[in-house]
């Protein structure tokens, strides 16, 4: 069988009223129905977690009428065991051999009293599903549903704000642990093994990602992990994620030296980044727009000298999903509220030579920003 | 940062040629252009296995000239260090303020000498990546890729049967140790804490699920881990898989009963289940259908009265994804060919009380069956 795990934790966050303000937005935009499929987003709405797959399984929310879920029968009882068993949303369940997007369609018409045309579908619903639901409303249109589902997503309430501060610290605790993993001798493979087994220690539910970039690895802004083994005076760029009980992420990056000192022309840049990283996050309040915290780490990046080597949007959103709404890219006028969470991690990156990056997650409050990560920002230096 | 994870092991599996086959059928099918994105289809096609994010990553594969990669430039150096660096594809890197849509559409509008019409997308493209092509392609329909993709995935070769044969042989190991886990007064979780680290220790790299339905619990089949304790004569089905380092995919179930004799009523409706699965299985040969691999388990446990308890399809393809082409269930005419590899997993449930499932990976041969699963298929007592 496939499967979907259920997480019950994040129930006290979700209420039916993050449905209706979902349906409220979607008649504002012109949408008539909307279609969320198993990720955050039906996660956010419902509270009900299942990984995607290929059995339909999907939040319709129709600008008029109630909304409802579709689900494969074997899987009704996993959503009345989640919180979404707690809303008060019909559940209409298929059988393995019936057409669940005719089912969709059927009941989405109905509710409507006319077939809907504008149908918003999740940013990462499978095609093989939004497709299926367009096929079987013949005449209707496909757009995204991120207008209506990131307005809600990106301003984070004060719990959703708590449980990324408890992701954070969790973070924190792994990076502080890090003498005892990164050391001269081993490969960044065993040292990310040793991460990710911390990362699950200090209090997340599942690993995201273990970076350990290393010397020249360090350049390549994604570099995982590899056999390459860490040697006297690297420079290592460490940036971890995970995923508390509740769904929330962390994401936090530090970077570090080795059994060695900070070599003179490493640090002259650092110091660069590191300011550039400052000013970005003390640029962080409202009405401030997403491309101008983007621009206050590049300005002083740019003023040094090292622009070329600021390879990347300055941060992303975060929430349920390790990257989402707003980013922190040129080009993005949207301005920020309290609530939005974000990364601030401008990085500078030598091919061949190193890399650095320094990233926090912070939050826009009313009058200017907090911080969920409080690690040195300076380059540390270990022992090794 | 997101993340991307790189795995090498894969290689050996994959050459150029399958991304030519690829082009081949699509041209016969009529789509002008296929869209891949990071899953199981880029992987099976270029070697390289990224995560899906937000950031355009794509396998462009125009009916005619030569196939291109998509990717943000600061990614680059990660398609080079996979297989795929070594297929001799052009890479065409975005920066992160560029539009990959457009840069995607007009190299395929170059290569095609006119923009193209059907643009086939992989059936787990996210939305915003398969609507993102369509709005850079203005007059250009979307469709799914599947129809080309799992033509040739649905097929293993014999090197991917060994890959699924050793992942077989794995996940047989870990239910080989399932006395050590499954014992009374444990609550599912912890069982499903200790099958997690037995499938990572047993040859896989993943863990992909852990089902432990003890008691009422296993008549719900996608029912995956509690906090039940389970209890003296408990009868528990116990589904598991992982991802070897190659990509491939295990999934077996096998039904427990621990700490007590099997209840003569359940060895009775087992005993069908058993037979079920045994039809089913000796069924399988070239030119026999999907849907009859489906009727031959389900004749077995109609006849003995038990039919509304067995409460889904009989099975489903399996390769780089745990589910994927050919489904076995009634409507899929589809004929068996020799190396079509899929599970024979019939179930019975019994709301309140109990549920059995047996369930092993088989390959069609050129005259019959490969069962990849060898574990015993009764009803196994653990002395609990």
């Amino acid at each position: 069988m496939g499967t979907a795990t259920q997480t019950a934790g994040i129930s006290p966050l979700v209420t039916i009223e993050r449905v209706h303000a979902a349906r409220a937005i979607a008649g504002e935009l012109g949408a008539d129905l909307l279609v969320l499929t198993p990720g955050s987003d039906l996660r956010y709405l419902t509270g009900y977690h299942a990984h995607a797959m290929e059995r339909l399984t999907a939040l319709a929310v129709p600008r008029v009428g109630e909304p409802f879920l579709v689900v494969p029968r074997l899987e009704a009882p996993m959503v009345d065991a989640s919180p979404a068993g707690g809303l008060g949303l019909d559940v209409l369940a298929w059988d393995e051999t019936d057409d669940p997007f005719a089912l969709l369609a059927g009941a989405a018409t109905a509710r409507l009293g006319s077939a809907p045309v504008r149908v918003a579908v999740g940013a990462r619903t499978w095609a093989e599903h939004a497709l299926g639901v367009a096929r079987a409303l013949p005449g209707s249109a496909l757009e995204l549903a991120s207008p209506v589902v990131d307005r809600l997503r990106m301003v984070k309430t004060p719990a959703e704000v708590e449980e990324l501060a408890a992701a954070g610290a969790a973070i924190d605790r792994v990076h502080a642990r890090m003498a005892d993993m990164l050391r001269v001798g081993r490969t960044e493979a065993a040292v990310g093994a040793d991460i990710a087994a911390a990362i699950l220690e200090e209090g997340h539910v599942a690993v995201d990602f273990t970076i350990v970039g290393s010397g020249p690895n360090g350049a390549s802004p994604h570099h995982e992990l590899s056999d390459r083994t860490i040697g006297a005076g690297d420079v290592v760029v460490v940036d971890i994620g995970g995923m508390t009980a509740t769904g929330y992420r962390s994401d936090c990056t530090r970077t570090y030296v080795v059994g060695g000192a900070v070599p003179p022309d490493v640090a002259e840049w650092y110091a660069v980044l590191q300011a550039a990283q400052a000013a970005a996050t003390a640029a962080v309040r409202p009405g401030v727009t997403a491309e101008q915290i983007d621009a206050a780490a590049r300005a002083v990046i740019d003023d040094a000298g090292w622009g070329e080597h600021f390879i990347h949007r300055t941060g992303h959103g975060i929430g349920l999903d390790t990257h989402e709404a707003p980013y922190i890219v040129a080009g993005n006028g949207i301005p920020l509220e309290p609530g939005m969470a974000f990364s601030v991690e401008p990085g500078i990156y030598l091919a061949g030579r190193c890399g650095a990056r320094i990233e926090d997650i912070v939050v826009c409050t009313d009058d200017g920003v907090r911080t969920l990560n409080d690690g040195p920002r300076e380059l540390v230096e270990l022992a090794g």
